[in-house]
């Protein structure tokens, strides 16, 4: 590796089993815990879900979007008043994307060439332009612990010519943010995002670039956006390999527990997903035995907990019974609990692979937790409590 | 007073300052500090704000709707799960209406006849009809501490001869509601409601008739129901001397921080509103210095709290910045957190009153408060910190 020392590893690998790995992420809000998964905090809040809870639950690191804070309220205010973490109050590590996805996604009139993309803003219609440079003063301004590149990510399926050329310009972005970069602080991060959609001499190519520039971790992008889970982990086998051992590795919008847990499996550190907490707005729970969907009537009369065993409280405690009323009824009690129960799913989640890593038994976690899922929901008529 | 014992009061009062009155109300979830605001957890959730938190910001009984409740999930079905406190996990007192006020403001199709009130449900059509003796059988099966008697409110302004009418209609039911609770539990509480619209002479027949058949606590409905506060507060002046001096006095319906502690000062004990959490999800925060709109663009770069001094964590740690944030935005996070800052100024507001009536200083205290409220919000220009 012949990266500045400013460009150190900050990352730790305590153990692995197989290509699963577990190890420390040193940030300067704090460290994480790797696998980790980060709950998307949008627009500087996790929807419905207080920052205590977030933390209780077990998240180390959170992530917000570059594309609504620069918008609103905006990243030089932020900045002005003390950054993401004073603004907010989430006082951990936060992770920050670039912007593009979202440019890509909600806003209108977007125009993508050499030097930047530019679009009008889906709040006011302003128009506004996010270089590679913007992107990461952006996110220095916000105070991140860890910068994402600018990339352009091509949605699937899509031709190979499309995609090599959003993954070449991605490249050349990447050079571009790692120069911009260089002025932040130390023990700030700055990770590169491979590309090359469903092709994997692409994926390939786009990863060899990245480590060549040199980054603090490298991330792999456009996946999760409409391909077959298999097409996903078959990308993640042709990159996950070629990445350095020492630095953290981050499958972007992904995903299912069952995307995670096999995507673990193939050596990647961490996640991030909007799933627990849209899932809990739609009246969906993540459990032990899979997705569980209150607004189904058979829970109406049901007095048992999603959970017994879970260690979260409010997974153990409240009724299905009264989560049914909730979600029915549209009261936003509904959507905060199962919002909190979901993020606390995904972290128990976690916590049980760094568990399994450390001790090398992913392999039976993996078959055990799978199984779990596999059966389905409790049967509803087993006697109540 | 001529009541059977199992009328008895559980209203302790512990000191009286002018009209303004202490005390303590137990009931078999708990005790009562008076005056007591109650939150309205309408449906059996408290909007935007977990039950820890309700508790955790001073709140010792909370509200629950019978109209919503007995139409979904239904009195039976939350009976069978062992009562409300058990459904909801609030585990505290509760007190519930009768549902006669939401079947005028809500239902369709409504028709009031001397035994009971027909309507169709807001929220299938069906076609319900709530009879005194139903809605005592209704908030019996939801295990509610305190039921309150079925009655007929009128809007104001009315006619002499309706307000007449409905007052004489609410006293017979009155009597109705005392006879079917004569099955309740010991330790349950029935309140009778004075009726009478803004006629003085109605209101004192309706309180002398109430007194006549005997009940645990006594309400005063069919106020704040578009009347001005000085015609709020003659009303009171008309019934409170009335009332016997060992049950609890109870507004209903009331109200903003001057209409409490205007009433307090005229001898009533218990209060609900939506209010805090309605004004909340509106962007509206409750403060010593008033009501604060926190869409206004005057906060977007303010780091300031909405008051350092405050006991409540929320409302001394968030920035006015990041509130108006989560406001403007939509977010919400920005409701959860004024609704739980609102009723948490409420609960202080409160315990600034027992504590200034035990004290025999609640003249200075509500000259004080007012002052304070009067002087609006901090000025914008004091240099931030």
């Amino acid at each position: 590796m012949s990266l500045p020392s400013y460009f150190a590893s900050y990352f730790e690998l305590f153990a692995t089993d197989g290509q699963a790995r577990t190890g420390l992420l040193t940030t300067p809000h704090g460290a994480v815990r790797t696998p980790a998964f980060m709950p998307c905090g949008t627009a500087g809040a996790m929807k419905g879900v207080h920052w205590r809870e977030v933390r209780d639950a077990g998240t180390d690191i959170v992530l917000g979007n570059t594309y609504h804070l620069m918008l609103r309220p905006g990243a030089e205010r932020i900045a002005a008043l003390g950054g993401l973490q004073n603004f907010t109050g989430w006082n951990g590590p936060m992770l920050t994307d670039s912007g593009g996805f979202q440019v890509m996604s909600l806003s209108e009139l977007r125009k993508v060439n050499e030097n930047a993309v530019t679009f009008r803003s889906h709040i006011d219609g302003a128009r506004v332009e996010l270089s590679p440079e913007r992107s990461i003063e952006v996110q220095l301004l916000l105070g991140s612990d860890i910068a994402m590149q600018l990339d352009e990510c091509v949605r699937l399926p899509a031709e190979r010519g499309d995609i090599e050329r959003a993954m070449q310009l991605s490249l050349r972005w990447a050079e571009r943010s790692r120069r911009a970069f260089e002025t932040a602080p130390p023990g700030y991060m700055l990770f590169g995002i491979v590309q090359g959609g469903d092709v994997a001499e692409l994926r390939q190519a786009s990863a060899r670039g990245l480590i060549d520039i040199g980054f603090h971790g490298y991330a792999i992008g456009g996946l999760a956006v409409g391909e077959p889970q298999a097409v996903m982990l078959a990308m993640i086998d042709e990159v996950a390999p070629i990445l350095p051992n020492d630095r953290p590795r981050y499958l972007m919008g992904v995903g299912t527990p069952e995307d995670m847990i096999e995507a673990v499996g193939r050596g990647i550190d961490m996640f991030d997903c909007v799933m627990p907490t849209r899932n809990g707005r739609h009246g969906v729970a993540f459990t032990r035995f899979g997705q569980i969907n209150l607004r189904n009537a058979r829970h109406a009369d049901d007095p048992r907990p999603l959970d017994e065993e879970s260690p979260w409280p409010s997974t153990r405690s409240c009724s299905r019974a009264y989560l049914h009323h909730l979600v029915k009824s549209g009261e936003t009690l509904g959507a905060m609990l199962l919002s909190e129960i979901n993020i606390a799913y995904y972290q128990h989640l976690m916590h049980g692979i760094r568990e399994a890593v450390s001790q090398g038994a992913f392999e039976s976690f993996r078959e055990r937790t799978r199984a779990d899922w596999a059966k389905g929901d409790i049967a509803s008529d087993i006697v109540p409590r």
